[in-house]
Formats: structure tokens, C-alpha cells, sequence
């Protein structure tokens, strides 16, 4: 069920008064909603703490402004429930109950700028390293992110220097679309030498931000980001770290979710893959050198980890919407023409045919001479 | 129990009339002796098979004249129940059972060239990989068998080019002692160009082989030799394989061997790291970047591998001998001399205090001010 309009003007400008991935902001909009939080806020005069801080900031912000900036670069706001919303963000909610900084929370919502649709995104992988890459880390990321490209999935990054502008390169290479996700708002292209880069990422794929317009990036909100590439991506790679990288958060953040982690090993005497290599030395995380092999882990999530609570144990259950609603309408045994898929499906024709080659791509749809079935 | 001096002569001489690890010959003699075997192959014209095989070469083998190309070059034989047996051979015992390739013989004895003693080895690290190394990996592997060897471990590799080299440099510019075992004879430095190599290893180190003297190397030695490298290890360590690696064969022995199997990433744009990276895609091997984890990982035989029958569960399982005596000497609560320690195990004082440091490396002993005591 998609948000009223009040609701969903609310957590626009909640977007500017809450820092993004507050679990307290998160669980009072849970329960009583957005408009009445702002009410509350603008009633009384909040004492002490996070409230006085967000009445603060409500009474400096201007929902007029925040609406011209985000139209002047066209950006516009999805909620949970709307078709564009990515429901694998949903899986947030979960880690609730965890403690410290692994701590989740779902977004209320997400300011998107660009051409590119989230939900056309079938299987993505979010490829995340260090600013100060390597040629080496460099051509790695570029390298996997076109082929994945090239095999369907969307690469997912942070926009920033070094690896994550490597591999949204990567896709662009090949014209496929990418998802950079800012911890600033999305009307700041962030870092400004990586906003040509942006500006092409938005041809044909989106950039995200939780925090609304005119908010700058912080270390803190780039820690909350990483929650969200971990989220938008069915896995993620680790191309190369130094020991401490915000890389491995984003890391963490996956195995959390329950979603296959991925590194890339590199030479052990390049400080840049130290932090792959500790990663790899864990449980859980698989060691990957090339696309087939992350392609591999992504179409079956989790299957190469522990059992985990959190995640969706496949694929399948991480599937959501119009992508479930068409893989229940292939037939398990003898195989269906698109059209007659998209008549179960109740879908449009050539947006079932999108979808079907996705799901092949992932294996779990095949197809044949007379049509679709299951893989 | 050694075996008397007439089944020593005799297994001396069937290393010159069977195959290394030839698994018939092996069980021939555990049941009926040496002696009895090459009694059979005399009397006898064996019709076709391997004893006529056999037959054939013994007829044509002298016992003078391998004993006088033994001590040409001061070889020495040693077999099971000897002070200098390494009992971690025995472990291949236990793979007979398993079909093709990987049945395992114990080696009827041993060819030893080298003023090393096999029984000083406490704890050891098998260093193979490829003999079309990068200087990459020959670093690496040099880096390592040096640090390995400061720790208190023989390195062991096989003498070949590239990889195995490099492991025996490192080991010897450390003056640390280091184990060569060769697919052919002893008194056959093969290949030549790393003789004078060999020859430096052998100044405190020993050369090790199955083949009598005067066998040729040929390459189905090569792989039967992999086992023996595999099982004087107590750990294995690949540093760069090509996907179809014979170091990869030294993997699969030591990981059916239960002994902890380690592999050094490299680029995943070098060939020579492909067979390594295979290798840590497997359930079982583990990544290593130097040498504190690889000594992490041999301390705890077995520790983060599966359960598995054949192997022995911990390093204090795989310990024999006297080192086992000194181990069973040091208390567990209050920490005792090595003087006492030495009257409790029965051996010679300076003897177990070596002992008392090899064990400390492994982390099984600790060292304080009042004397040594259970880790």
C-alpha cells in the first residue's frame, strides 16, 4: 500500500529534518506516521535531545525550498509501497533489533534523480572499495561491473572515487545502467570530480539519496549509506580495502541482510587488498575473480552462507511485486509464449519480456525453443 | 619397533625394483615382509603384470651397487619404527581405501641425504607451488618460509624451480633447516640447476627421498612424491598455481591428509595466482597473507577444517615420540624447570628444552619466569 500524499509530503521534509537511518525517527513514523511526528515537533517545544534537534531543524527548513531544489534537478520521492520502492530496503527493517551501529532501519523514503527505474532492477550487485584504489582495483571493478552489466544485473555503488567510480564506469561502458547512492542529498553531485560521472550514471540509471536536497554529506551519513548499497544490491563485492575501509561496513551491512559478500583477492603485499583478504579470512564471505563467479553467488542468495534468520533464504523469497508476479506465471513443466506469461501475470507484454530474460539471467526462468519454464 | 636389518636390506632394495607409493607392493610387504617379497620375485618368473614388472628389474637391480651409490653420497635409509621416521607418513596409511588416485601407500622407507635430522622436526610447513612462478610469487614464498622458519618451522617443498626454490632460499637465508623431497634418487640433484640449491639445504636441512638411488625422476614420481610433501607437512601452503597446477595435487593429499591447506592469493589477472584462487573457492583451504597465519592455522591442526575421519583432530593427536613425551612432562597448572620436565620425560636435558621451544611456537607450552607449562 503506497503512503497518502500528506504522508508522503511529510517525510519529504522529514528527509531534511531527520539524519538519515535514525532507528528513533524511523520507529515513531512507524507508529504514529510522518505527519503526525512533524506535528508533535512543531507543537511543543521539545525539551532535550533528538526532538529539540529535529524541532530545531523543522523550524529552519522550508518544505517550498526543499520541493523547488529537488524539482530543479527533477528529482522525485518513492515510499515504501510505491512501484518503485526497492523492497530488498524492506529487509532493513529486520536488523532492528540488533545493537550498536548494526543497528537498521528501513528509509522513509528515497529522493531518486535520473532515467533509470529501481524497479527494473531484477538482480543488481553492489561493487564497493577503497577511494584510494589501485590501477589494479581500478580495472577489477571496471572489469566485473561491465559484465555483470552485460549479463543483466545493475551495479550499485557509492559514487565516490577509486573503486565505486570504477565500477560505475564500468557499466557505463557498456550502457548499462548503474545506482549511486549519496550520503548528501541528490542535488549535490558528490564528490564534485565525480559529478560528470553522476550526471551519466542518471542517464539511463538513478542516484539515491535518503537525506533530501540541500543536505550536505557527513561521515556519519556515509556510514548510514552504506546500509543502503548493502539493501539495493542482491550481493555485494568488495573490490579492494585497506584494513579499516568503510568498504567492509557496507560488508558487514550485507552478511547482516543475509545477501552473499563477495571480495576479490589481490596481491598480499598491496595494502589495498588487506582488507578483502581479512574479510575472506572470515566465515561467510566468498572469494570471487571474476563476473560468472559473482553472477554465481547473487542468483543464489545465501545459498553459500550459514543460514541466517535476517535474510531471504533465496532468491525466489527475496522477489518481489511484478518480478514474483511473472515467475509465478512460468510454468514449472511445459513451456509458455511471453504473451501467455503475461496474461497470468497481468502485465504488460514487453515488460514481462524484460523480466523473463532477467530471470533467466539468474536461472531461474529458462528458455526454450516453444517458450518459458522454470529453470 | 624398527624393522631387523634383513627387511631394511630388503626395502632398500625394492626402492629400486617398485614404484614410489606403489600401493600393491605396499600391501605386499605389510603383510608378508621385504624379505618374503623379493624371496617370491626370485623364485618365481612371474607371468605378467606388476611382479613380472618387478621381477624383471630385480633381476636386473644390484644391492652393491645401490648401497655404493648410497654412500658416494652419505645417503642414509630410514624406516618406520626408526628414531628419524616422520610418523605423520603413516597417515597415508589411512587413505588406502580410497579409489583412484588418491589411495595412499606409506612409503617403505625413506632415502635421507643431509646432516638435518627429520625426528628435530616439531612442527613443519609444506611450501609448494608453481615452477613458472612470478617474482610475485617467488617473494611471497621466500617471505614466507624466512618467517616461517624464524617461528621454528621446516619448510618442505620439493625442490623444483619457481615456487619450491624460492621456499628453500627463504628458509636458508635464514640458516633455518629445510626439507627437499625429490621424485628420483637422492644422489640424482634433479633438476640440476637448483643441485647447488639442494646441496645448501642439505648442510642442516635433508633431502628426502622414495626412489632408490640411481631412479630417474619421471612424472608419475612426481605426483606419488606430492603425497610425501603433503604428509611431512604439518600444514600446506600454495603460493601460485596455474589451474591445473601439480602443486594443486600437494593440496588435495594434504586436505585428504586432514592437515590444514592454505593458499596465498595474488591478481586475479595472473595465471599463476588461477589455481590458488580455485583452491580457496573450495570448502576447506584457507586463505593465508603471511606467515603469522599460516603458523595460526598449522598450530591448530585440523581446527578449521570439517570433522574428518582420516585425520588427526589436533596438532597434540599428530605428535609422536618424544615430543609427545616432553608434552606429557610439562604440567598443566605449575610451571616446572626444564631439568624436571626432562626427568619426567626421559630424555636428554638439551634435547627437551629445543623440544620445549618448538612446542611454545605451536602455542601448546608456555614459557614464563618459573619454568615451562601446559599453553
Amino acid at each position: 500500500m503506497p503512503v497518502d500524499e500528506a504522508e508522503r509530503r511529510a517525510r519529504m521534509l522529514l528527509s531534511r529534518v531527520v539524519e538519515p537511518g535514525d532507528v528513533d525517527a524511523a520507529a515513531l513514523v512507524a507508529e504514529h506516521g510522518a505527519v503526525a511526528l512533524l506535528g508533535r515537533l512543531r507543537e511543543r517545544d521539545a525539551a532535550s535531545g533528538k526532538p529539540a534537534a529535529w524541532a530545531a531543524r523543522l523550524a529552519a527548513a522550508s518544505e517550498s525550498a526543499i520541493l523547488s531544489s529537488a524539482e530543479s534537478v527533477r528529482a522525485r520521492y518513492a515510499c515504501p509501497g510505491d512501484v518503485e520502492w526497492p523492497t530488498g530496503l524492506d529487509d532493513l527493517i529486520r536488523l532492528r533489533g540488533g545493537g550498536g551501529d548494526r543497528r537498521g532501519a528501513a528509509p522513509l523514503g528515497l529522493w531518486l534523480r535520473g532515467t533509470g527505474r529501481l524497479d527494473r532492477v531484477v538482480v543488481s550487485v553492489s561493487v564497493v572499495g577503497a577511494r584510494a584504489s589501485t590501477a589494479y582495483g581500478d580495472h577489477v571493478a571496471g572489469e566485473l561491473a561491465y559484465r555483470c552489466g552485460a549479463r543483466g544485473l545493475v551495479v550499485v555503488s557509492g559514487g565516490a572515487y577509486g573503486i565505486d567510480a570504477a565500477a560505475h564506469r564500468g557499466a557505463l561502458a557498456g550502457d548499462y545502467s548503474t545506482v549511486a547512492v549519496l550520503a548528501g542529498g541528490v542535488d549535490r553531485l558528490y564528490p564534485a570530480g565525480n559529478a560528470q560521472l553522476l550526471r551519466e550514471a542518471m542517464d539511463g540509471g538513478v542516484v539515491v539519496a535518503e537525506a533530501g536536497p540541500g543536505c550536505a554529506p557527513s561521515r556519519s551519513r556515509f556510514l548510514v549509506r552504506n546500509r543502503l548499497i548493502a539493501a539495493l544490491g542482491s550481493g555485494t563485492v568488495v573490490v579492494e580495502a585497506a584494513v579499516r575501509s568503510g568498504a567492509l561496513s557496507t560488508a558487514r551491512w550485507a552478511l547482516d541482510l543475509g545477501r552473499p559478500v563477495m571480495g576479490v583477492p589481490g596481491p598480499v603485499t598491496s595494502m589495498m587488498s588487506g582488507g578483502v583478504h581479512e574479510l575472506l579470512r572470515q566465515p561467510g564471505p566468498l572469494l570471487v575473480t571474476d563476473a560468472d563467479e559473482v553472477i554465481e553467488h547473487v542468483s543464489t542468495v545465501g545459498a553459500n552462507l550459514a543460514p541466517r534468520k535476517t535474510g531471504p533464504s533465496t532468491l525466489l523469497d527475496a522477489l518481489d511485486g511484478p518480478l514474483r508476479q511473472v515467475l509465478e506465471a512460468v510454468p514449472s513443466h511445459r513451456p509458455a509464449g511471453a504473451a501467455s506469461i503475461a496474461r497470468v501475470a497481468g502485465l504488460p507484454a514487453d515488460r514481462v519480456t524484460s523480466i523473463l530474460e532477467a530471470l533467466v539471467t539468474v536461472g531461474l526462468v529458462e528458455a526454450g525453443p516453444n517458450g518459458w519454464v522454470r529453470g
